[in-house]
């Protein structure tokens, strides 16, 4: 089969992998329709973190193609979404909502087991990680907010759940990334009054008013700060949503969180300089981490089934698995949000 | 009058300040019935933390004396508890419930502001900081409970409640200080069906067990965190409750607290090398501060006059205000959880 291939920092390419088998008898093949690259593939491909050669991308959705015989709630034909990790369901941390967490589980695409970025992928633990999507047919949107609901959605829900997010809160975004964007959709469904979108770039800010963003504030650092005590009268703001991971934006989110407030962190952590005692002082807390998607992908779904939110959005620039060293580029080149990848047939 | 002095690490003393007099039409003057040494303030007494020569003690009870012009909801004769920290109920941290971060707030006995460690006391802001005890005479069992309303019992519930405490968790309380033992008491109040006290001193388990524990675990560092996950089966706590401040015992508390869980953080921070990005790649969020006692100490009074709480108990220690260095150093030396000071008359 045909799949990107991680060759190193800089070099992703469409090569050949071995057709992927039933291994286990919990597994299941899917032959994949959207895949996508991840912001966090951006720091592979960047070389500031490490990424094995082989596979990658841990995004997908797609159509079963055959299950392993403990598999019985998934049948050839159904089209399904792969939560970014997989999950044995049954571990403590599977139980308690947090999948991502899960002993028996790991990542797509990590150079050795099949990514999203490819035409096949052998999931394991297919029963408790693949969600079935009712129906036969789907529109272009709504397959591109399938892909969104793999990842990108569910960890800005991510953001806005652990935080808090409740009815009549004021919210500020960190990050207008499409995880950043994401959370903007999340912190509206979670009721948020005022929606506060830290954006600079005029396509983004447009789409997170679309989103539900009330308010954008340009500025960074320091005077982002300023700004958003400034329109928030002084108060701050209930909930900050920390989608970026750098010194600057978690010591903006800290600067902006009132006195009993809540972070939601979701950006991939590469601060150095954190202390929490700063938090500590100001009785703000902080929560996030890796999605558990599997938990959120069936409320996401069913949201996106009714038209309530269109998280594919998000995806400013598509290709095939032939060009798929564009798709990296434009993310890279910040041309595009996020890069949507069509494999073949829809179904 | 007469009032305890601290004139450096190691010397705290009973000597003379000026009788406080109402300053401005927010105060009142309250004549203390009790006070008490705090766990802070051996950080001071032992030269870990800097403190101004001059008033010390935050916690007290007393009769209100007399009261400025502008305060209306109080009159000469009330017996009142005063939160360790004034504040002025209407700032936003105030509005939200944060009185301890209030933007025109502060400490009793900060060197200067009169401290509870004395006969009388000049409380700034008192309509919003001072809380009056519906009655006129109270057993000692009573007045020690109220005594503990003032700070330590406030502060083990704001533990509880940062963690997010609810009905059926499984709750480990790091740290058997009086703070811990309160943590104890909230845990229970918020319905925790399993309480893990972390504590190797034979009396202060079996307060701990009074208050509600269930579960008594010896062993420090590693060897806790493993004991632990072992009386869990593996799963580890919901809510871990960190009421000491040190880098063990946040360690500790990150160690065993399960995926999602959250750690309710009261322990005043001297940890170095905790570094939060541990507790976001196991999803573990972490809350608290300085307790908003004002916020508590309704709901808290309710209960000890209703018998269902005894925090009181936290006081295995009493003297006078004469023998206050006497107070220090059981504590200090580890003889008493924590020392009760009486003030002449109970009224």
């Amino acid at each position: 089969m045909k799949a990107a291939i991680f060759i190193g920092p800089g070099a992703v390419k469409a090569g050949d992998r071995p057709d992927p088998v039933i291994q286990e008898p919990t597994d299941a093949i899917v032959r994949v329709v959207r895949g996508c690259v991840c912001g966090s593939d951006l720091w592979y491909y960047r070389g500031v973190n490490e990424h094995a050669v082989g596979s990658i991308g841990h995004e997908f959705i797609g159509v079963v193609e055959a299950i392993g015989e403990a598999v019985t709630n998934l049948a050839p034909g159904d089209f399904v979404i792969a939560p970014f990790t997989y999950c044995d369901g049954t571990c403590p941390a599977c139980r308690h909502g947090f999948q991502a967490n899960c002993t028996h589980g790991g990542a797509f695409g990590n150079g050795i087991i099949d990514g999203g970025q490819g035409e096949i992928v052998r999931a394991p633990s297919a029963a408790a990680t693949l969600v079935k999507v009712p129906g036969s047919s789907f529109t272009d949107e709504q397959l591109a907010s399938f892909t969104a609901l793999s990842d990108v959605m569910c960890t800005g829900y991510h953001a806005a759940v652990s935080a808090g997010v409740t009815a009549g809160d004021t919210v500020a975004v960190v990050g207008d990334g499409a995880v950043g964007l994401s959370a903007v959709i999340g912190s509206r469904k979670l009721r948020a009054s005022r929606i506060i979108a830290l954006s600079r770039n005029p396509s983004r800010q447009a789409l997170a008013k679309e989103f539900g963003a009330t308010d954008v504030v340009e500025e960074r650092g320091v005077d982002a700060i300023e700004a958003i005590m400034r329109v928030t009268g002084g108060a701050g703001v209930d909930c900050a949503l920390e989608c970026v991971g750098t010194d600057e934006s978690i010591e903006t989110a800290a600067g902006i969180t009132r006195a009993g407030g809540m972070i939601g962190a979701v950006g991939f952590p590469t601060y150095e300089n954190f202390d929490y005692k700063t938090l500590f002082w100001k009785n703000v807390g902080i929560k996030g981490g890796v999605a558990p998607a599997r938990q959120y992908i069936p409320e996401l779904l069913g949201d996106v089934l009714a038209g309530r939110i269109n998280p594919g959005l998000v995806f400013d620039f598509e290709t095939d698995l032939d060009h798929v060293a564009d798709a990296y580029a434009a993310m890279d080149e910040r041309r595009a949000v996020k890069s949507l990848i069509r494999m073949g047939a829809d179904r």
